[in-house]
């Protein structure tokens, strides 16, 4: 049985998140869909994440096992051939027999992008969040400056969440600039449900003098969502790179 | 009787163009309504260029006469607030009455996005052409560099065109390079139907082999639109600036 480790890029605008949904059309659904036809089988894909209805990737990782013996760059061409035009595929390659796209993950980094100006775009009305108030740059990177490290981000959680060990390892936490836009990027060794929205939210928050930037570490140690912040739309987030071992 | 300016932009792929159409929604249509409402009165807006279905405008000028007093920024707000997300107002003035987007603009700026990779964007799909074969940068900025100056451009006009008068003055016409992006930059006088896509398509042919660089001016010179190459998608054109004197 081969094990099969796949990249894709998708904007998540018309989809309800990657994972397989009953009634609604999520990015599983019509990867196993064309899959399947490709392989002669029905064929079952596992996903290096959820992402919420909305949120793009421009790196996602998927695995998944076959029998056929179709060579790999033929999988990336008649799936860009026949995948909607939102989705496409970077890359094929054969992976170790556990190889496993969630659980092998060692690492995530995602981006959160706002287009701060005063008028709104047209654009990037479904790729980013539109901020036309003033950011205090330095104030934002300050507050992004205190996730960084090993933490309990209990307070950075929305209900709806499996995980029950809240605990994760954030390596970097940073904003940039460039041009009309200003950039969150942020790498951990995993997530929580609606994570990253949250901590954006919260910023903003900052950034409106709702909280100063040394209630962060309060607001973390408190382990309660109701002491942060709003939750940021999900426009503006992308799963940026994926990370496994070697 | 006021006479405004007013600067707008907007993705171009969900309309048939910026020209009033009767059985389609174009851009036209849909500022004409909001301003009606706005003004309490039935508005007519002249727009600086017809653009095709799909086009793209960073900028784009509209002028139009109202007895209204509404503010000029009151009328940016309030169309920002009413219009889709995928048409936005950059700016309201106030203009001199013999003032008229199209009469009196004296030339303008349009880039054509080609997205040059080997794997297609999920995001760029209806922003950008496509092209994932290799581009001769060198040549296709010479085949772009004859296109500038005073030529009767009838062989780069499809019919359906209304214009009698072929002939143009091209200010400039160059490609620049930024990343996975090449980007034709020209800038006219005014153009002539589909001449922009039909001079890209002619450029891509000439990269493929079909034309060789120098038979560029035979093509101009023929006035005869079956010597020129193919019309490239409208996808990746955009309206960038308009000029107008003072």
């Amino acid at each position: 049985m081969r094990n099969l480790k796949v990249i894709i890029a998708y904007k998540g605008s018309a989809y309800h998140g990657f994972q397989r949904q009953e009634n609604a059309v999520a990015i599983q659904n019509i990867i196993e869909n064309k899959l399947s036809v490709i392989t002669n089988n029905s064929v079952e894909i596992f996903g290096c994440s959820r992402t919420d209805t909305g949120v793009h990737a421009n790196e996602y990782c998927f695995s998944f096992n076959t029998e056929h013996t179709i060579p790999c760059e033929n999988i990336v061409r008649a799936l860009n051939t026949h995948l909607p035009k939102d989705i496409a595929v970077k890359s094929c390659e054969e992976a170790p027999e556990n190889f496993h796209a969630r659980y092998s993950c060692t690492a995530k980094e995602y981006e959160y992008l706002i287009l701060n100006s005063k008028i709104r775009s047209p654009f990037y009305y479904d790729l980013a969040l539109f901020y036309p108030h003033k950011l205090d740059f330095d104030k934002i990177n300050e507050a992004a400056s205190y996730f960084v490290g090993t933490h309990d981000f209990k307070s950075f959680c929305n209900v709806g969440s499996d995980k029950i060990k809240t605990i994760r390892t954030i390596e970097h936490s940073y904003f940039v600039k460039e041009n009309d836009f200003v950039k969150y990027v942020v790498k951990a060794d995993g997530f929580l449900y609606n994570m990253i929205r949250i901590i954006v939210g919260t910023i903003i928050n900052v950034n409106e003098g709702r909280f100063s930037v040394d209630e962060i570490p309060t607001i973390i140690e408190k382990k309660d969502r109701a002491f942060a912040g709003k939750t940021a739309v999900a426009t503006g987030l992308y799963l940026n790179k994926v990370f496994y071992e070697n």
